[in-house]
């Protein structure tokens, strides 16, 4: 059921998706309920990095990278990749290479369930990646897998064309369809949370301000 | 057992506190006989912190950081927060907001058994946070833990009032009562150091300043 | 059989293992065959060194530095300690005076299938270090092992002489009789990237430049 | 957007589901194109079990085991309960009082991306149960979940009323819509088999039974 | 500060200490307040085995059993050896004959934050151990370690004379001087249980028994 | 450099190899200096089985059992497969089919440092398995390894002909050339081993029959 390469998708409105990237993936994750986040193994390879991308998905077997060289031609300037192995591996499917080829496709940076390479490269191109382990290993080009199919990635299901928020927190899938919803609710949060931050900063206490003392000693709290 | 908050805790002397910061974790672990030590998977968010300060103890239930906020109020200039969940969690208990509001009452850091998140926001504030992950998972607010009881956090017996001492080696806990002791025997350590470096500098070799060379003989050493 | 402390070993032409050392950790691991690379959980302290360097190798029980004051004895210019546990073990067996005293020999940095210490100060000393762990805890002196042994690190054979070449990517073992021929092989790879790296820059396609889409057809590779 | 439930779903056919739990993990997973199969840390509590289940799906919050009660009324004869933290933990959602009430309305397991406890009781009771880790920590009831919506489990996205496939192997999950596809497909794998199990108990080769001799030459295979 | 054997220590009464064990560790640990479950790596080497008995503990040196003779001298009948190292390690501290000499002293079994050996005849002999792990790697004997001082045991306090239970779900452990209240709360759990076993199994549900339906429509709870 | 099998291997005397096995991994682990253990993470898939046997190496790509099905024809009587992964894997690589042909051909069973399936079956086969992990995910057969080449499995050299010795506590691999000097070793052990034994289970202590007193107080240690 692999070796199918999609590729005429669908992918969200770049102005949604440059705003979303700009709220940052705690906020994002909030203000959808808590959903779509990667588990904390996927880190990024250098600290600073922000990103805002529309997902090109890439189903992987173990230890073949073949499959990225295919979905790179299906990039277009916005996207991010988004790689996920069949099965789990820790080798080096990507290194300084694939990224200068999908750099000039417009490519904003890579997402992977697996391992990357020429780390040093990649901090120096500016070319931001998160994924679960640094490794050397190389892969073969013997297997089909496919392109922008629906994937699990990192216990998170990404479709092409999902929005993908990524910072030194981590990763947030937004589905397609969902992402103006997002962000809206994204943006009341940054708003209400601006607020708080002044009066926090003055000394005020959360307890005061989320009115808490009440519920606190209602469920049993005492002070000693 | 839980939903106590204990007020008036004894401190350790802010002097003493400030002096075991500065001769590192390394070194305080030994000067106290190799105890007291985190596992070395409570790590530095950003490198080059190092904090000596007294603990603020929180018992939290896995996924709600509602006690943080009761534990906040309990910050004075020169506590770090000490945060260990009841079962093992990786959520994100603790963001910018929270550490808004911790700072603005004196507060020197974060220690948690858990995870963080905003953390390239926490760099820029410079508010150093020794976690077990960093992850934008977020938490609720519904069940009672405690504030000031005696914890085990990573592995170590914390009461409130011991002092933490936190750098890019992890995280070591100095009783309270015994941070006068400590504090002397760390110091006699780096003086003894101190000279030694200079002659191994110089080239002269460990097994000659530290007389090994007998031992090793009489153990069986062989060179061939 | 361990208390062996092997003094006139072979070591690896020191041109050579300076040219491997630039190569980089992934050219040089594919030049060899994919072969000799250590577990991606063996990281540097800190980023962006590089090393090509000798191996001095020191087998030591686990929790028991005494081995390496007898190893650094050993060491010479461009030498690199290559530290293995005989079971595993997350202790500090490493810190900034067994640094002084190495890099007063010329050492070039320390491969450790085990902990480390001191990490800030190794850091400000320029002290590379690729480690399993960071972690304060100390060691004793009371049993032996063995100097410039072959041992297994990380699960990788190292014998002595053999040339250890570090980065960012990681840890890769060459052995001193191959040297010369790995480093011809990575440097064709080397001449071979380059001329793609272009191609690529300029949009080029890797499907194309190295002529995969016949045999992706073959395989079945469908587009929709 | 959890506090849902969702009460009429469709089931896969009965005569399916117990057909697909006879071929067992490994056929299945192959008979749907390598997928649907969980991590291998979710393991059975005892040996032996095999099921073939419809799946009544939970996500719960982390810690908090309220709406596994609540899924309980939802389970009929032939169920299997799927239960999912919304974050990772390592709880005891799950005991023998809850195994009793779910035994009393036809339930037929439980998988579990979490803890379970009283595992010597379930043992006994015949209660199958694949989960990540064995622990008797308590959980909570104040925070609501979903039951009967689509989940992650284990890498896995699991509908309500798909199939679960569960053995000493780990857990596979057949879509309902896919269930009769697979059991012909994995029928055939079995037959396959059988034939080609007796050929290699009497001592034929499986590089000649499966012609693998010429390819291997072709790929270069050399004999010394 | 190691080196010390405390000789005199006071157990808890045996009859309690019997009676918790019955008990098991899932209703202790719920009894007691959800304290003082060790993680949830500490597994039986086989299953079946239940364990009420009074702590001998033994603080160890990574890599080192030589105070494990020395405890067994203070073991009496109705004693459990109960053993942490003082940093992490996975060696094999005890096997057959360290299990024949502490039986023969009447020590019930053994929990260890560490690796034990000799397994299948451990399990031969009825000798219940809760590991860390099975490792056959063997030990030194050449740095002390203590005796019957406090430790902290895969996460837990452990004070000599504390109750330890111990199944297939992990091991608990009881404060001594909480025994009798402990005890009293863990019958009335178990008696509670048991009438409402039978009322789950007759096919009623939790959410009847435990009144949960009125709270879980005003947390908002909505089927569909 | 891999695509080779070498046909023509010596394997140590069969006397030797079952002589080795009858002693148990700790034994032979002792009596050849701790050395050759594999990591605890090699596990048995049942209980009890314990194997002398003489070494067919295996050298794999990642998810790919090709050749497998070459080292089966490499069999001999007494023989037993050792599979090493060139990268770290948890695939299924073994089976049923696979065991019934090696069974065929004599085999005594596998040690993997990946994954194995259809362990239901194996067990019901007795044919003994040591693996990473339990995984019903496929393989595929595309890509050249090597048989009877020298392989780094679970951190242990194995070359062509070396005796295998595993049991519940592990996998232990001694060299061929060794094998008699550590049978010689081993059955001295035992033969000491046994006397100790009945004076231990007399009730005699180890501190006496090993004349640990004095060693102990004259490190420091304190009765009190």
């Amino acid at each position: 059921m692999s070796g199918l390469v999609v590729q005429n998708i669908e992918r969200t409105d770049p102005t949604l998706v440059k705003a979303l990237g700009e709220c940052g993936v705690a906020t994002v994750h909030e203000a959808q309920g808590r959903k779509g986040l990667m588990a904390p193994c996927i880190e990024p390879i250098y600290s600073g990095a922000t990103v805002g991308a529309s997902a090109i998905t890439v189903s992987v077997p173990p230890g073949d990278n073949w499959m990225v060289h295919v979905a790179i031609e299906q990039l277009k300037d916005g996207d991010i990749l988004v790689i996920a192995p069949t099965s789990p591996c820790d080798d080096g499917y990507f290194g300084d290479l694939l990224a200068t080829s999908a750099m000039a496709r417009g490519c904003k940076g890579l997402i992977i369930d697996a391992g990357v390479r020429d780390v040093k490269d990649l901090a120096a191109m500016r070319f931001p990646v998160w994924s679960k382990v640094v490794h050397a290993q190389g892969t073969v080009k013997e297997t089909l897998g496919s392109v922008n199919v629906p994937v699990v990635c990192s216990g998170v299901n990404v479709c092409p064309g999902d929005v993908v928020v990524a910072d030194d927190d981590g990763v947030c899938i937004v589905q397609r369809e969902k992402a103006g919803e997002v962000l809206a609710n994204a943006r009341k949060r940054l708003e209400a949370e601006e607020s708080k931050r002044a009066r926090l900063a003055a000394g005020e206490l959360g307890l005061d301000i989320y009115d808490m003392r009440a519920r606190l000693s209602a469920k049993g709290l005492r002070y000693v």
